[in-house]
């Protein structure tokens, strides 16, 4: 319980007000990694996971084991610019919360960092209280592998056609159930979710994939591009959109496309 | 010497025709790599090279010693889309030049990829033919490091004043004697080079440079970057960059910015 917190609302966190006094405070922090290292997010008995150096690191700092909440898992090898977490802290230190983010990257390997620190009021849960997130999934289109891009996009041999990819993302966007677009592994009873945004641009050789939304099922993103692609490279045409999200039959959407080129760009609350 | 090489400006390179029969071929090969892991493009005693893992490649698929021309050295840690190198093959095989590529990237890390093979006329090198190179600079502004860009830009701790440095770089664009931007240790005596086009563009919160000219001397980009954020953060006025390129004098010029941000991304014959 929080035992002496003002109203978060009426501070001015600049330099001079960053440092309090609290107990059981709520931190919400942003971070960024390169997911390439890890077995997804969640902590895992059988590898390393983004949460386990995530709590391992601010353990140290706090003295404490933290267990940390996020907007989101994010699956084996997905990358994050933007995740979002929070933890609950009993402490009756005084924290600047513009040098936590540095004392936390100092115990972090290099593939992940945290960022803007923030003090919340009692009750926030990264997890439960997510609005909408962000996601992109970026491909290059080339016959030859690029080095430089490897790790962080998806080869595609061929140029798909983008023009009937951005008209079938029109016809995802909205609130559907979907149960076609979501791994069959999964213990979501409900599947109808919004998609606010879903945009396909081309630039030079690169393709992006920008989808926002209340809520994703679990490979969600990664099968709503493959469904893309397909349609891109007309194995799937614009007007079977409807009837694949109609049908619930996960066997009728396209392929689940590789994690590296998904990235969570933004949460918010 | 050529024993029966053909007019290649008459050949229609497609894929009909791309089988041919030749002895001592030159060969002309884009390549792209992370420039990370290795001690520069050259071929070197105390590590690992590009050149070494190239040669070592080509020298398995051609089955004899293979020394590749590269349009120019690439220092430690520097990154290419575009190197572009060139080498003779005595051989009386018949080579597909699509093939050839992928053939050669079975041999190759994953940190370096070829492509885009083709044929030159008797003569063709790829160091000494060059008319003009393109670089960029990528870098990003930011408080805490970024691990998913830190391998591939250099991190700002302030944003630069981007308009003073697009005014600075106008006046770095043009025909100069460019000693004050260049490595004191070089054997080069001629230090005057064209710089056709030097961009700066601010995305978000990345900045990213680009460069072109006819040739350019050790460290000179990154030394010109260097500069150009000097002049972004103030410490350089932009009608000091006159006296500064008169001068002749390395001291009067910015810091040399790190290697990882740099990217060879084009050469043109």
């Amino acid at each position: 319980m929080v035992a002496c917190l003002p109203d978060c609302s009426k501070l001015n966190w600049d330099v001079g007000e960053s440092l309090w006094y609290y107990i059981n405070m709520v931190f919400k922090f942003t971070c960024e990694y390169n997911g390439k290292n890890y077995q997804g997010f969640q902590r895992q008995n059988n590898g390393p996971s983004v949460q386990a150096v995530l709590e391992d690191a601010l353990g140290r700092i706090f003295s404490q084991k933290i267990v940390i909440a996020a907007s989101g898992r994010t699956d084996t090898g997905v990358h994050a610019m933007g995740q979002v977490c929070s933890f609950v802290v009993d402490t009756d230190m005084v924290w600047d919360l513009y040098k936590l983010a540095g004392s936390v990257n100092a115990f972090l390997p290099d593939d992940v960092a945290v960022r803007d620190f923030e003090i919340m009021e009692d009750g926030f849960n990264a997890r439960f209280s997510v609005k909408s997130k962000s996601y992109i999934y970026r491909c290059y289109v080339g016959q030859v592998q690029s080095p430089l891009r490897d790790g962080f996009m998806l080869q595609l041999y061929k140029m798909p056609e983008v023009g009937f990819m951005q008209d079938a993302a029109k016809l995802l966007v909205g609130t559907h159930d979907f149960t076609s677009f979501s791994n069959v592994n999964t213990d979501k009873v409900d599947k109808v979710r919004t998609v606010t945004e879903f945009d396909v641009k081309l630039d030079g050789d690169e393709i992006t994939f920008k989808i926002s939304g209340n809520g994703f099922l679990r490979n969600m993103v990664r099968i709503l591009v493959g469904t893309l692609l397909d349609v891109g490279y007309g194995k799937i045409s614009v007007d079977d959109i409807k009837a694949i999200i109609d049908s619930k039959d996960r066997e009728k959407a396209g392929q689940t496309v590789a994690a590296k080129g998904l990235y969570l760009m933004k949460v918010e609350y």
